[in-house]
């Protein structure tokens, strides 16, 4: 598995579609689905870096979970839209990482979110200690 | 766990509301959420039969699935609906049960589905023989 | 419709069952379901006031979207847990209204979430002044 | 819009992955959710096509549902399962065209399903005629 460059700060972006499942009778996409969104991107961020979460599970016996989520909904993304996802690990400590994400279309800000992750043994439910891939240096800190 | 009393024939109706997670941009119910509709209904069947599917998975190593399903979409349900969900047990052999089941809003027919259930080991997902509380007697011929 | 008695503060709770379709390969409730769930709450709060939203959106083209949403997690819940979900109005302006829900199975807390609610044009989605019905006095200050 | 050319027999394929939110305590894809995959592969194959579900509902007020699913479940998918889902329309009238569709992981049949679409009016989902670029040539019998 990839570390995370110390200093890295662009953060990584996941296209989808919006497609019928995704949408209510309000013609617009529900809201807990930006959840969905969200943690598809987060899925596709690890597999860039090296993290299968499947083999993690039946390997290491270790899972994420979300210990918190927070989302602001600006704007309603609809039908058909092609929406952009992206992921910003913006602080970290052992027991757990802030990840910052937001769903843009066409550069229009729809909705963005702060989900915070913590890893668990897979059977027990008992908090480890974050991978060390996962841990981000401070801004301007190079990890040593 | 009790058995199903031989030549039982009236249906199990478990109801439900249409909340705005089942609906899409299209005003009525998703396609795909009937066949929840239809779980739903068919683990409140189990329990009533006294079978908890979470204990039957920890303590026999045992899961339901479903092998086939087949479902006629009559008319649209819409948020807000109170809707009918029966769950009738139609034909069984060792291996598999099939189950009929209907969506009905005030008696009127919404959708009827035809689901085949089979029971595995819930690790290696092998076939597993029904267990005897879900074999059905043949209309007219009750169990010995 | 009837309003929202002065100081009430005792909140209003809804019960319901995990199901399958509510969990995830981690064998607990996929972190964004509890946003439905408390969806679930909120709209059958609404009908014990005497509202139906596809009639608010049909007649008078209103419609309640969500702006913020916060969720803490504390303990999994699991296939066949039967939760408690609360909702209490904790504060409210002309344009949104604060809910404060909770999720509990047996007394204990398994999740909790802070959902901001506004009222907006069902075809716009232009926002509209929140229903009368919807003012929360604030605590020990009765409507006058 | 572009017309299907007579005589395509080879299906269309649109690859997805599979996520947390698709699976169930089982450790599996939960059996409702092949509908929604089918239904995304559907989606792509009409944009494919020229066509734009929600352009549609707004320029021309019409509507696909679907009358009819059948499923059958041969294999499980799992968490981080790369799929590929086929749409081949197989048989067409002025009413209805029927799509077999399957779900593959690395050539291996996991999924197969029959899927009608009808075509509706929008508002009163009364049944139309298909559109022409819909219309399926019955095979070796190409479109004059």
């Amino acid at each position: 598995m990839a570390a995370l460059p110390p200093g890295t700060q662009s953060p990584f972006v996941w296209n989808l579609r919006v497609y019928w499942e995704d949408t209510d009778a309000g013609g617009v996409v529900f809201y807990a689905n930006y959840l969905k969104f969200f943690e598809r991107a987060r899925t596709e961020w690890l597999r860039a870096l090296g993290v299968e979460q499947e083999s993690l599970r039946r390997e290491r016996q270790m899972q994420f979970v979300v210990t918190h989520s927070e989302v602001r909904y600006l704007r309603p993304a609809r039908l058909d839209d092609w929406l952009q996802i992206s992921v910003q690990p913006s602080q970290s400590g052992r027991a757990s990482v802030l990840i910052t994400q937001e769903a843009r279309r066409d550069g229009e800000l729809l909705a963005e979110g702060r989900i915070r992750i913590a890893c668990v043994d897979a059977v027990s439910f008992a908090l480890q200690r974050m991978p060390e891939f996962l841990l981000v240096p401070a801004a301007g800190k190079p990890a040593a």
